[in-house]
């Protein structure tokens, strides 16, 4: 296996320069764009890795699957359901005029910014803290890895720039969407989305949603079974954003992707794949990752599709 | 033409109840929804009303005019309309799709809350009260009325509940299309809608407009005349929202709207016309104002279309 | 006056080089970019012209103030506007969207292309001659011009290369607004676009608006007044396609252009001023036609706004 | 296997009476909303089945599958995808509005109704009949079934009342997206439509997908793998058009719908599964029919994603 993950990366590498990093938060604007990694993780606990294994990025749009998750271990999927779509967009990650084109005046799913933002409010948390800290230890079980920790100059740069995610945040509350202190949410939501991990961290979460909810290093049950299904499904139709679609085409198994340059892969019943990438292609998704998570589909079988 | 406008506020009160006070704003919804009354002011200084002229509104949207005015005689007409378009929007007042469907990503025009927000942004204060006070100014000088003052339980009412002017605030941010502090700007944005007047008061501002920007009652030139022009063409374009076109079919003048109850019309080189009434129409605009200004538009011929 | 309108042309003349001719319908695409004239005709039947006044263009969208004007005459105002809108629509004149877009899915004013299908589709006729037939007599009494006639080449020309306005009907009719046969009407359509006329016709027929629907030369009482009031304030809202808000600010006046090249103009009570260039700005107006109607309405104190 | 298809149908039975059959296409108004089937072909050629088997439906949607699968082996992916999308729609199957409001121009996938005419375009056939039967061909041989044929008073009944897919092939072929003659082209879109088949074609055909294009019933190779890879793909993301994403939560394996009341259903690599029930949803997918592809997804173990 080590093998053909090396494979992978030298075929990802190939096509980084297409990419560039994302620039719209100055702090990502400084990561390294010849970075690749990636990482296997079985639901056996079987783990190999290649390529820049170090390098430390931001989960950003990651997180959203840990967060749907917490929302529903804890209120439900009808509730979950009835507040957010589980349609994919269309539109890029950020877009907002949707909301206001077509009734119902909700987020068409919960991956996309505007839903998980949504998905945020629901908590049973007034605290910014306490919220950014429900969604902090998902992830941190989901991982493994207990020492993970908010980038907290990240999520300063988050704040600032982050115009759009608060003009987002006032939609929906402006439409009775969303309830609740449109800055106290996003403020969780800056910083959940500023956690720093690595491709192994993000391969394991991968693993845990691949086996049901249970983490196969720890053996921790984390998530119920139903909550990993719905949020394979979610991966399969929106995981990317506007290139979902795209992705079932090459790779063909759930994936969630974020703008620090992780994609997590999911397997199911089998194991969690995971790459980090910082290059981006125009969808926002890490280019040299896809391309690996293309190579190893095909060399390792992994498509479900 | 007292019996004029006499005849035309009992038409005006045979529709009053098919309409309903704004809701959205809670200061709004405590407006009487009976209340109707009309001004006259000519060019030449000559005043006539009828109906309940004692009636208090806020300003709202018709402030909208006064900072036009304001930016175009500090910053010409290049610089505001490099910034904000002078097109109809056929979209509500407060909605954002078209800023994100449609480049450039810029408001349709100075008269929906998304343009006069960002006309206030272009405006050479860093200090949300002395920009209010800028606005505040002009817009006592096209009434004539120095005792103008904001209604702060409304300012603060706007405040704690416009989320849709938020979202707008920093939508305009996100694209790059508005700088400066979007609380800030919005701060004089809320302020200036919630600007204390009567009926009287609208009549002389649409007659300083009437008249190519010298206010009739105290002889001072407020405004260019060029900027007069401009103000003039958009109000009839544009002045009554997505309720406009209809405006120009039912009175052909130029005026524009507020979701206060007040309507400013302006006939060029012959008079302002102004009606207060809070009952709304589906689209915000007075409904009972509407008739008024129709059945004065027929009986005054005041149509200049 | 002669003076005036030969001032005016030169200054058209300045700016044709930043315009070109239509090119979609292959035998617009035969017109000289360089021809460009004016003519006036007011309500007491005084007439003037000057440049190229012998430049035959085909009426194109002017023609729809025609087709509405009958629909009016015949139909009544109630009747019309059941079934279509009159507010500006913001986008341009060929668009479908907003049609699926929004309730009530009906054209936003008679003045685009899918409104003016629809009008036709209203309109008592079942055959397309007769239907167009119908449409020709009143531009020839509006025109005052007995022998106007299709150019049936054009005719031709825009029926095989017209789908747009072949999707535009088809949709109408899938959506339940319009009925009839789509490409009956079409036929109708194609050829009173094909109309063929000079800028001398135009300005009669701007007159006969402006003067209540009597044609000053014929002396024959052609549309209700009523008709031309609506008509006069849809062209000063939608006259000009998604430029209709900057023709209002530059302008002043009702007018209504069509990708021919023409440009009616009506000053109410006072006159009509036409243009004629075939040179379009971006949004499918004559350019050096609407820097010729700028410069008289200027020189002329023609502004009604 | 025979008791878990009946188990399925007797719950998809239960929610029958909250969907309704199609009306928008008069013949289809005719079906029974009462039938209900399932079928089960394996990719080793074992069959079951149960329920009204003997159900006889017109395939409609699910045709586009084998034209695009045509269209993959013929042209090859290169020149498809350049010409129409791989993302979902997030709209109706029938939506025009993104064709105009989005570039590139053209549509989101090959399964929405814009993408299956664009698709159709693309064939090498000028003749209508000769198109018709090169797709009728390959449904033949994906189904095993030589007998299958168009079922004419239905492809007459679409032909006269399909307005909205004569709207988005002008409207293609207007944004220079789509070459040909649209009502040629339409009429073999409306014949594909139109082929009658029963449950147990629909699961041979999905069989043959999910057996990388050899049908297992008769050997032959009908398809490249590649070709069933890709749709595949697509069917999971774009399948069951808006409804997508709720099916790939709920069922979560490919399957293609049709307004007919068939899915077919691809569970790669193991066998087809197809559901014959008029009775449709909101969206427009057999509502009885995805009640039973989630039974047996739960109970066969069928979920791939």
């Amino acid at each position: 296996m080590e093998r053909m993950l090396h494979e992978a990366v030298d075929a990802g590498r190939r096509v980084l320069d297409k990419g560039s990093v994302a620039t719209y938060i100055p702090e990502l604007a400084k990561a390294d764009p010849n970075a690749l990694a990636v990482a296997f993780c079985g639901v056996d606990g079987a783990r190999a890795s290649s390529g820049d294994t170090g390098t430390r990025i931001t989960i950003q749009s990651i997180s959203k699957v840990a967060s749907l998750g917490l929302a529903l271990s804890l209120l439900g999927e009808d509730l979950v359901f009835s507040r957010v779509g589980v349609e994919p967009s269309a539109d890029p990650f950020n877009s907002i005029m949707r909301l206001e084109m077509r009734a119902p005046h909700r987020p068409q799913n919960p991956l996309i910014n505007s839903g998980a933002i949504l998905i945020l409010s629901l908590l049973p948390f007034s605290d910014s803290s306490e919220r950014l800290e429900a969604v902090l230890e998902i992830i941190r079980k989901m991982t493994g890895n207990p020492g993970l920790r908010v980038n907290e100059s990240v999520a300063v740069s988050e704040r600032d720039t982050s115009d759009r995610n608060r003009s987002l945040g006032y939609f929906l509350r402006s439409m009775g969407t969303m309830e609740g202190n449109v800055e106290n949410i996003l403020d969780s939501y800056f910083r959940q989305c500023a956690i720093e991990c690595t491709v192994e961290d993000l391969a394991v979460m991968g693993a845990t949603l691949a086996a049901g909810g249970s983490n196969p290093l720890t053996g921790e049950k984390v998530l119920p079974e139903k909550a990993t299904v719905i949020i394979r499904a979610l991966m399969t139709t929106c995981g990317l954003y506007d290139g979902s679609g795209d992705f079932a085409v090459r790779v063909g198994f759930p994936a969630k992707s974020g703008v620090g340059g992780g994609i997590t892969g999911s397997i199911p019943g089998r194991a969690g794949l995971a790459v980090v990438g910082p290059a981006l292609d125009p969808k926002g998704n890490s280019i040299g990752g896809v391309r690996v998570l293309e190579h190893l589909s095909g060399s390792m079988s992994l498509r479900v599709l």
